[in-house]
């Protein structure tokens, strides 16, 4: 099966002779592209692309003329909690009129309200709304999603999560990985005996979802108030121990130590880092250990936003992601992070964009099969609606920039 | 022609025997509605609602099941600047990377960009992109909306997009007003002669867009740099002479007397107002001029928002737009526009609907026919998709509440 694209107007994020596997610092700003281009795709495979003024004959079975519109690597959502039961709306509600965490957890909302409700959903429900919100951000452009357990918080419900995340691994056209977050917050029974609770993790639940091969990572919230540094090493070493990389919530309400544990412990990504100083910097230079930022929670609590410039010039990289979930974002639309990225983080349209395709594919694990174009890649593309370039996909905000989604090669 | 809704799950903004014209203060977050409920609509208008428990048998021509869905009135966007010639995306880059707004001028960029591609733009291609726009924000829930020139700077370019508005008046199937905004920007050829400009606008052009009954309000940037207040002050009394009352862009930038003067003026709306103290509430305290905000350029500027709780606080009104603009605001996008008002201004989800159903209605002048479910009142509505409360619409960001819309008892 061979698709060709013709006539694009441009091609972005295009890859000869190097391949990178990241890109950080000034680089992010400076996007390889072609313009006026075409692409073959071959078996869901990228085949070849070059300019239209030199492309050879060829066969292909679907030719679609992509003129006056562009073509990217379809966005990786490296940080999501997809898999829930129900919105939480009234909670919303609730904050906009003033009231303090600690009252709406009295009314019983925040996580121990998901995990409430988690408990009581069928593992098909689950799987069924689920599925129906990962249809909802491919339209928007999502090529591959990671997606964390953490809702459930006893063995037999953080297995429930895991495996509905297994069956959208299984069914969906798209990558998904899955992380462990049993460490998202303290069940009520375990309140006062948190202790109780890390070891339930540790010798219980993590035994099970290794051996039944369910997670690709080791999550834990690390954050005053939730899981301590001290914690979240024991809870990553045990994470290792049972082959899960580590990939963590760090530094999103204080200056933690939670990026540090993250490094310490070789994380593949450390996430939110609305509070990154110099000891944070300097901590993740001399790490693989990529920094995610998650503005879209930021934005919907009203608080600060992430300091992504201080990360970029600091030749670091820099990853998005949604961090979709029911309480502090109930959004995975991806064109919408990058205006919030460009407008309210002041990243340019090539960094944003960098940071949610070939970042987004690393903070993964992916870079080696998405998030650039380049031959033998998997072919997740977006082509776009009419426009002239990069910067309009922001500029255009509460529009999709979608006009058809190619997964595997397939147009949709 | 009769359409009847039943089983709507919740029926918003009910008025039974008191009509309002527009709701202030405390008011704002109080919301009727009636829960399991029927609506009848004949030839256009809303002809009788109720409790499902006491539905009277009828007959109607079709018959919707609005089973686990809300219905509430279409939003009414009293302050766009839909007709454009292209987008502006180039700026918008620029302004990230940190020029100045001088230095964009310098390239071209700014409103005499807008001008000068209006000019080169035909009446028929301005009217076919801006009915696009039209149909995307139709499709995102709104049933009425106010347009202004203001691009074209010179008599015939702004009576060529004042005839724009015109024959989208006569097509679309929403209401639509036209407000006059020669005074949005002095143009080059005036920049060392204000006085020349104004007089043009006074003497020239406002006499023949009264004369071909082109416009419905008379604008003007009343802004430091831009229009003064005693400029203000002139093109206001102009326009009364002309039959045109004002709606004026005031206190964007500056504490600058522009809620003052619209007032004095017996403006129907001031808008913008990032800057507003003791002075300009006092003001409003004593008028019938409605405060509008429009917190989507103040996002997309990545500036301060507006104080709408110290308004809403002191017992005033408060009126939401989109700003709809190719420099400022890219996105007519109105129920993202509630999410900011919710997340950014903290407005309650109720207090965010009502500014941008009656409120809106009411800075159209169009309270009467629009804004509220009352008996008698245009059927433009939006039937959501399933949710089970208003606040679920801002909270759901990024995606789309419309399931079908109706006008003028037409489902779309
Ligand atoms: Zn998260
Ligand atoms: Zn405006």
């Amino acid at each position: 099966m061979r698709l060709l694209l013709t006539h694009i107007h441009e091609l972005y994020q295009t890859e000869t002779v190097h391949r990178r596997t990241r890109v950080a610092g000034a680089e992010m700003a400076e996007m390889p592209k072609l313009h006026n281009a075409w692409l073959l795709i071959e078996n869901g495979l990228i085949h070849s692309f070059g300019d239209m003024a030199s492309m050879p004959e060829m066969h292909a079975d679907e030719t679609i003329d992509a003129c006056g519109r562009l073509v990217l690597p379809a966005w990786c959502d490296s940080h999501t909690h997809l898999v829930f039961a129900a919105p939480r709306e009234q909670e919303f509600e609730y904050r906009i009129k003033g009231m303090s965490y600690e009252e709406i957890a009295r009314k019983g909302g925040g996580i121990l309200n998901s995990a409430r409700r988690l408990n009581e959903t069928s593992e098909e429900a689950l799987y069924d709304s689920a599925y129906e919100r990962l249809l909802e951000v491919m339209a928007q452009g999502t090529g591959a999603i990671e997606i964390k357990s953490g809702y459930g918080l006893t063995t037999e419900s953080e297995l429930k999560m895991l495996r509905v995340i297994r069956k959208l691994k299984e069914n969906a056209p798209v990558p998904v990985k899955a992380s462990f977050l049993a460490a998202h917050a303290y069940p009520l029974e375990y309140k006062n005996d948190h202790e109780a609770y890390i070891k339930l993790i540790i010798e219980e639940m993590l035994p099970r979802v290794a051996g039944e091969g369910l997670a690709d990572y080791m999550d834990a919230f690390c954050e005053e108030g939730f899981f301590s540094v001290a914690d979240t090493d024991r809870l990553l070493e045990a994470g290792w121990k049972h082959g899960l990389k580590p990939k963590i919530h760090a530094n999103q309400l204080h200056y933690s130590g939670g990026v540090q544990v993250g490094v310490k412990h070789n994380a593949v990504s450390v996430d939110h880092l609305e509070c990154v100083g110099e000891a944070e910097i300097e901590c993740l230079r001399n790490s693989n250990t990529i920094p995610t930022l998650l503005p879209g929670a930021a934005f919907f609590l009203g608080i600060q936003y992430q300091p992504a410039r201080k990360i970029i010039d600091a030749g670091l990289p820099v990853c998005l992601a949604t961090d979709y979930n029911p309480g502090t974002c109930p959004s995975g639309n991806v064109p919408l992070l990058l205006t919030m990225a460009c407008t309210q983080l002041k990243m340019t349209p090539e960094e944003a964009v960098h940071a949610v395709t070939l970042n987004g594919a690393a903070a993964m694990e992916l870079q080696n099969e998405l998030g650039t174009i380049a031959v033998g890649k998997k072919a997740n593309l977006i082509l776009t609606k009419k426009m002239n370039s990069l910067a309009y996909i922001p500029y255009d905000f509460g529009n999709n920039p979608v006009h058809k989604m190619i997964l595997n090669g397939v147009l949709y």
